[in-house]
């Protein structure tokens, strides 16, 4: 895998520190720290200066590191806090910027102790949110190629019917193809969601078999090289009964009326409330109990937000969902899900399924 | 999922705080917050003080906390740091133990300012490694049945011989199988290593065709109810050459002699000498690159360490890895690796595959 790599440099004076530091390791990941550097492993710091790009990793990753993360000086090191102390104390830092939500308490306490008199502060969420949420174009043709295989995975599982399946074989058939379609693996554990669990906004898989006249949600994504996908359906098992159609028609509008509405400029919570309202004038407003949407790339959830009370406006290049559902406990639930990049001319749909209401054996 | 619940209240005053805080996030999971409270939602703190329990979640899971938490007094809350910071207050707390590790810099930070004047320290590692160290019965028969899952379904990968198969996709056909006999998922990115690549220690799944000579690493395992499995076993694609046989009689011995030693009070450090001198006495001394074994439970890695600066003795209920190997660069490598579950009597072994080096077509 390769990745774009994203220089700092300018930026760092400008948000008021000396330097920034992202962490990567086995328990608590840095995607931030992947985009900066390019590198994969799965244990490494990356330090920042106003005119050079520090890596330091351990001996495992010596041969990747330095393919990967170019620019960067590589140091393959034994004992990574007391080198990366020692570069921080040589560079003449005063003020360090950390990645805060991404890095232990340990690690900060730790290292904080090695370098006395140098002032760790956190970097702001505005300026951690703006690296990733606008994408390159070879980060959206990843997001593309993983929305393709995940639509193409699930249009073949539904041709085989789904009535007398368990869910948890249905995700597991659909997960195994996206595998041999190409894709590195999941996103998330896959959501298949029937009859009565199709009501619950965050059921996964279960060992309940589909039966006849079931709704059921299937909830799915894929990755490809480090990048995710992320859509929903909504199907029913044999032809559907008046208020399932009622539902999935209310959910569909607000899908329809919200992809119709986005456009550059527009305010992320403005896209929710046109949901929103579009569900509430169906006379299902009580049931939608989620946010619109979220942005999708390296993390399957990350900004934007698209909710009431989301900051912020849609700019070209970001890649979001937009997801209404109803849920009524004691009858069941729709949601449907497309995956979005958003260009000047407007939205461009990445994943490939119909949003209709798909009625399998 | 249910898992017997830690009660830990004896032992809050013994290591000098007044209670422990443990949190869980979808970024920085705490498999101990789990441990603890059997609570298995992706977003949650827990306080124990030296006669309350307390867990604070979202509404999201509400059903869920009260049914899986009992004893908890359990907080459903929108503002989650506010509330814990309250009943931190409230209960008179004047030192509080956290888990360093795996709460996030900006956690404590954020709770920090919400509680002045209390003392936040460090819970130790000797600490925070007791509590899942040794296994409860339970806890053994899931990784039991984790183990058997994934040997069988290894067993039959292997019937339909590995030649003329890329690497990923032996991996994906292994990690459906441990779908269909009934596992949640995988335990860790399935490793199949053949060819050259199987001197990479660290090696994953590749593109690579497998051929005829190749020597084939696989390295694999489920997960059962949240606990993990983890088994390697090494193939020759038809017939091995001497060569081939002779690096794996050197790790098999090793594997053998080690399973052997094992016993009740043995120091972890020794149990890996015991492999090393032997595939030293062999001649391939210079070709084990990594430490014998680790424990696995909730987590794939985690304590004892069976390595050659490890600290600590073995005790009877705990489950942990013998993974001799030796890894010779353009040529290829073995590794053998069994799960064992330790008791009085000695070890048992848990993994149910062949240590052989097993001929395939």
């Amino acid at each position: 895998m390769t990745f774009p790599i994203l220089s700092l440099h300018g930026r760092v004076g400008r948000i008021g520190v000396d330097a920034l530091l992202f962490n990567t390791s086995e328990n608590l990941v840095s995607v931030n720290l992947l985009r900066i550097s390019g590198f994969t492993g799965s244990d490494a710091s990356v330090l920042i200066t106003r005119n050079e790009r520090h890596l330091f990793t351990d001996g495992r990753y010596k041969t990747q590191a330095k393919e990967q993360a170019k620019g960067f000086r590589v140091h393959v090191v034994k004992r990574k806090l007391d080198s990366l102390a020692h570069t921080i104390k040589t560079a003449g830092i005063k003020r360090l910027g950390i990645e805060s939500a991404r890095v232990s308490h340990e690690f900060v306490t730790t290292l904080g102790a090695r370098i006395p008199g140098i002032e760790v502060a956190p970097l702001g969420r505005a300026f951690l949110e703006g690296l990733r949420i606008r994408k390159e174009p070879d980060e959206k043709d990843k997001v593309k190629i993983a929305a393709r295989i995940a639509s193409d995975a699930c249009r073949e599982i539904l041709e085989k019917g789904l009535s007398g399946r368990r869910e948890i074989d249905v995700a597991a058939d659909l997960e195994d193809r996206f595998r041999r379609l190409g894709a590195l693996g999941i996103a998330f554990e896959t959501i298949v969601a029937s009859g009565l669990r199709s009501a619950l906004p965050h059921g996964t898989a279960s060992e309940k078999t589909i039966a006849a006249n079931d709704l059921v949600i299937i909830d799915f994504g894929c990755r490809y090289e480090g990048y995710n996908s992320d859509e929903t359906v909504t199907c029913s098992v044999g032809p559907p009964s008046a208020r399932q159609k009622s539902v999935h028609k209310a959910v569909y509008e607000a899908h329809m009326r919200a992809l119709d509405a986005v456009r550059e400029g527009m305010r992320v919570r403005d896209v929710d409330r046109v949901a929103r309202n579009s569900i509430a004038e169906a006379g299902y407003g009580a049931y939608f109990l989620h946010s619109l949407g979220h942005g999708v790339g390296l993390e399957v959830h990350e900004p934007p937000y698209l909710s009431l009370k989301g900051r912020g406006v849609l700019r070209e290049g970001m890649i979001f969902t937009i997801e209404p559902g109803v849920y009524i406990e004691g009858f069941g639930g729709v949601r449907l899900e497309s995956l979005v990049y958003l260009d000047r001319e407007g939205p461009e749909v990445l994943s490939t399924m119909s949003k209709n209401l798909i009625q399998v054996h």
